[in-house]
C-alpha cells in the first residue's frame, strides 16, 4: 500500500511534463562521463606506458562521445521553447559545452576536462532553474 | 589558483584507488536508466495507442539493457574482493538486480520497475558503504 | 603520377579547414536517414500487418536517431562561430531540425517526415552558404 | 495540397521497388565515410603527435567499419539477382571493395584510401546502372 | 611450462595465416545468433501476447543483424581469393545467406529461420573445407 | 516432412526452459572473442609497428568488452537459482572471469589471455553440468 502510494504519487505531477521517451533527464549522466574524461587525462599525464596511453585515448574518445550524446538529448528533448526565457544563453551554452567535449577528445590536458565539467555544471544549473529536477526524476531515491 | 587546487586535490587521493578505465563509478547511471524504464511502464499503462506502445517496448528494452550494463561495470570493476566483508550479499544483490532488469524488459508492470529501483538503491548503499562516493567522483560538483 | 596529383591536390586546400575527426561533413548523411524515415511512414500507412508495423516502428526509431546524430555532428563540429554571421538562425534551425527528428520517432504521419526533410534541406543550404561543399568533400567523386 | 502531391508522387513508383527496411539506398553513405578515412590518412602522414596519431587510428577504424557496413547493406538488400545481368562483376566488385576497406583499417597510406574511393565509385556506377538513384531516393532534394 | 608450451604451440602455425584483426573466425557466431532468431520465431507463433510479440520482433531484428555482421566478416576477411577454387559458389552462398537473414528480419515463420540455419551450415562446411577450423581457432578448448 | 520433424522436435523440450530473449546460450560466444584477445596479444608481442600496436589495443578493447557482455548474459539470464547447487562457486567463477576480461583489456601479455580462456572453459563446464547444451542449442547442427 505504501509502495503503491510511492509510485503513484510522482506520476500525476510527471505525466503532464514528459512524453515518450520517458521524460527522465539529468545532466548527471553527462557529468559522470565527463569526470571519466577528466580522470583519464590526469592518468595519461601520470603514466608514460605506451599501452596505457593508447587505451586512455580510446576510452576518452568513447566517454567524450557519450558526454556529447547526453548533452544532445537534453538540448533536443528536455529543453523547450518556453525555457529560453529562463535560460537566454541556452543555445550558446550547449554549443560551447559540446565543442568543449570535442576538444576533450583531442586534448590530454586535464584543464580542458575541467572546462567541460564547468560547462556541464552550467547546464545542470539551467536544468534546475527550469524545474528539471522535480519534473523529471522519480521520487524516493537516496539523496 | 583555486581551480588549480580544486583539480589537483582529488588526484592524489584517487590515483591510489582506480585504474583505467578512469575509476569513476556511480550507481546513479543505472538508477537514471531504471527510472526511464519505470516511467515508460507507467506511460504504457496509461496509453493504448499502438505506435506509442510499440515504441515503449523498444525504448524500455534499450534502457533496461543500459541498466544491466551499468550494474555489470560496477560489479566487474568497482567492487573488489576486500569489499565482500562490508557487503556480504554482494553477488546475490547484483544477481537479483540484473535479473530484475531482465524482468523489466519483459514486463509492463510498473511494480517490476519499482522493484528494480529498490535493488539499485541497495547497490547504491553498498557503493557508499565501501567509500565509493568519496573515492570515485570528482570533487566540486553541484550537490 | 596522375593519381598522386589527384590526392595531393585537395589536401592543400583542405588541411587549413578541418581537424581530426577528418573534416568531412555532409548533410546528405542526415538526409538519407530522414528519407528512410519518410518512406517507412508511407509504408506504415499502406500496410496493416502487425509484424510489419512493429518493425517499421523499430527501424524508424533507429533511423531517426541517426538523423539526430548526423545533425549533431554538423552543429558541434562543422559550424564555427564565424559562420553565425552567414547563418543567423543557425541554432534555431538545428534545434527545430532535431526536435522534428524526435517528432518523427513518435509519429507515423509522412507529413512529419517531410517536415524533417525540409529542415535538413535548410541545413544543407547553410552548409553550402558557408562553403561546406568545397571545403569538406574530397574532389573527384561522381556528380 | 502541393505538399500532398509532392510526397504522394514518388510513392507510387517506389513502392514497387523496395520493402522494409525502407528501400532508400545510396553509395554516398559509404563514400562519405571512405572520404573520412582518406583524410585521416593524409592527416596522419602530416602529423607526428602521439595523441593525434592514436586518435587517427581509432577513428579510421570506426569509419572504415561504417564503410563496410554501408557496402554490405547495398550488396545484401539493394542488389537483386536480376541486376547481375547489368553488373556481371557485382560480387567481385563488392568483395574487392570490402577487402579494400579492411586494408584501409590496417594502412595509413592515403593511396589505399584512394583505392577504396575508386571502388566505391564503381559501386556507385553499378547502383546508377540499375536505376538505383531514381528508384531509391526521395524526390525534391537539392541537387 | 606445460601452459607455456600450450600457448606457444599454435602460434607458429597461426601467424602465417592471419593478420589483425586477430585471425579468429568461426561460423558458430552466426549460427548461434541464427538459432536465436529461429527460437524467437517459434515463440512468436506460440504466444499471442502483444508485449511479448513486440519484443520478439525487436530482438529478432537485432539478432538477424548480428547474423549478417558475422557472415560479412567471414566473407570480407576470412575467405581469400585462393579459397574460391575449393568453394566455387562462395559468393552466391554468402549472398543467399545474407538475403536469408534479411528475410528472417521480416518473417515470423520458423521455416525461414531454418532455411537460414541450413545456409549457415553450408558456410560452416566451406570454412572447414578451407582449413578454417585448424587455422583460426586456439588449441586446447573443450570439444 | 523430415525437416518439419527436425524443427518441431526440439521445441517441446526447449519451451519449458527458456523465455524471450530466445533461450539460446553458449559460452562459445565468449570463448571466440577471448581467443581473439589472446591472438591479438601474441601478435602485439611479435610486431613493434606503431600503427599495428595502436590497432591491436583498440580491437582488443572491443573484443574483451564483448567477452564481458557474453559472460554477463550467461550469468544474468541462463543461470538460475536452482543451478547454484550444481555449481557452488558460480558467482566467484563469473566474477573472476569478468575481472580477468578487464585485465585482458589492460594487458598485452598472452598469459593473461590464456587465463581468461581457462576461466571461460570453467564456465563452459558449468553450462554443460547444468544441461545447457541440450537445453539451449537447436538440434541438427554440424558437430
Amino acid at each position: 500500500m505504501d509502495r503503491l502510494k510511492r509510485w503513484l504519487a510522482p506520476t500525476t505531477t510527471v505525466r503532464a511534463h514528459c512524453d515518450l521517451p520517458c521524460g527522465v533527464y539529468d545532466p548527471e549522466q553527462a557529468r559522470i562521463e565527463a569526470e571519466s574524461c577528466f580522470r583519464i587525462m590526469e592518468k595519461y599525464q601520470a603514466n608514460s606506458d605506451e599501452t596505457f596511453r593508447s587505451r586512455a585515448i580510446v576510452i576518452k574518445e568513447e566517454r567524450a562521445e557519450l558526454v556529447k550524446h547526453h548533452l544532445d538529448v537534453l538540448w533536443h528533448d528536455y529543453f523547450k521553447p518556453e525555457h529560453v526565457d529562463k535560460v537566454p544563453n541556452l543555445h550558446d551554452l550547449f554549443w560551447n559545452a559540446t565543442k568543449a567535449a570535442s576538444k576533450v577528445k583531442a586534448s590530454v590536458d586535464p584543464a580542458d576536462g575541467r572546462k567541460l565539467l564547468d560547462l556541464i555544471d552550467q547546464v545542470d544549473a539551467a536544468w534546475k532553474a527550469t524545474g528539471g529536477e522535480e519534473k523529471t526524476r522519480v521520487a524516493g531515491r537516496p539523496g
